[in-house]
């Protein structure tokens, strides 16, 4: 079964180039393992109306959509209710959430700031946060995790689980050192072609320390015509006088 | 003068996990700097209706719009003849790229896949390409670069100059690591307030060797209005028993 998703990081912090992002490979990974492979990927600011419109727009259009950023307990962190304003329920205490917090926080100060964090849409259900213990949140297709990468990650443990899961998507590698992109364009074109439900792609790559060449990976969610698709890709590399390496051009 | 971007990356390799993303952070950095930031950045797949969407939707909503990848010579580059359908022009042979790519190729073969790389949308003036000799373009306020980031690196010092600048965007950072989030929250709120042309942000960080706090960053396009605010981000430290240490939470 075919399933789709997308992902929308929320936070000036990645279009200011203050943080470099490490959240999407891990969902992008984890997500294609689950048969949930994502289509689009949005980065956008903590501005209200820019996360309600981002999130109306691609509830309806993935199976399941997942946000990371702005769950945290200061102004800038402002996700929870605009989902909420998204799905039209209101934002308010969740009593268990508020229990829990409120406990943690009874050797420090479980101000008004730490309170936002016992906050949800009315009607989400909570995703367990085994590190910073404000939780995210699921409600309708929506999944809001945190931003900070060892919380998200933490947070996606919980969360995979109870996601429905579609067919994995199977990915075989092929590069080599000795060829070109436009030596190998016209058959690999061929290869696309001969299978179409396959994603048939050319990445060149140019090392700074000179190792340089082009990886060939065919992906797709049926594994015989995968794994097809690979032997030709193969052949291709030796019948252009090239040396077929299996895998990515990590070294 | 406020000038704003957005970026697209073209790549199933993204949204696969294959690649994690090196172009973000470097295209957000010197955008910045220029005074151009980025306000928006969507990760979108090969696909052609797609790709003509997001830049149809995109160019008349930001100052400039940027693209990587998808501008090889390989069946799965196809950005530049869909930014040729976007902007309504064909996509036709450029002849002084042409006669280039000849003259680069003489020695091997300047076959159909290597001369689509001298095709641009009709107005298109080529970025150059140092390193791999196939340009990039800019058409309109639309700029088409590579998606290895060696070669996109390249071809922006190429395009740089050639930008519109804005005023540059300041940023000042103080963090800490006695602090928490929900211990700052509402004094933080009210520097915002004070300050609402400023971005004003949290960002807490727990790393995996355990050294973890909260940064907090003032940023905006007003130098002396964010030097004011990182003082009050300073004495906010100070006033809650931590001590301040300027700029991110390298170590």
């Amino acid at each position: 079964m075919r399933r789709t998703s997308a992902l929308i990081l929320i936070g000036n912090e990645i279009l200011s180039g203050r943080t470099r992002d490490d959240n999407i490979q891990f969902l992008a990974l984890r997500l294609g393992e689950l048969g949930i492979p994502l289509r689009e990927i949005r980065v956008i600011p903590d501005l209200r109306e820019i996360i309600i419109r981002t999130i109306s727009e691609l509830r309806p259009a993935y199976d399941e959509v997942f946000t990371t950023g702005g769950i945290g307990p200061t102004h800038d962190d402002i996700t929870a209710p605009c989902v909420a304003e998204a799905f039209g329920v209101p934002w308010e205490i969740h009593q268990p959430t508020f229990a829990m917090l409120s406990d943690y926080f009874r050797h420090t100060d479980f101000n008004a700031a730490r309170q936002r964090m016992a906050h949800l849409p009315r009607g989400a259900v909570p995703i367990a946060n085994p590190i910073s213990h404000a939780p995210g949140f699921t409600i309708g297709n929506v999944h809001v995790l945190a931003g900070v990468p060892r919380i998200m990650r933490a947070m996606f443990d919980e969360l995979a689980p109870t996601l429905q899961r579609g067919t994995p998507v199977f990915s075989r590698t092929w590069h080599c050192t000795s060829l070109y992109e436009g030596t190998l364009a016209a058959e690999l074109e061929a290869i696309q072609t001969r299978h179409p439900d396959l994603d048939i792609g050319s990445y060149p790559f140019h090392r700074e320390d000179g190792y340089r060449g082009v990886a060939l990976v065919a992906k797709g969610q049926d594994k015989d015509d995968v794994s097809r698709a690979a032997q030709e890709i193969h052949d291709l590399i030796c019948a252009k006088g090239g040396t077929p390496i299996e895998g990515e051009p990590h070294r």
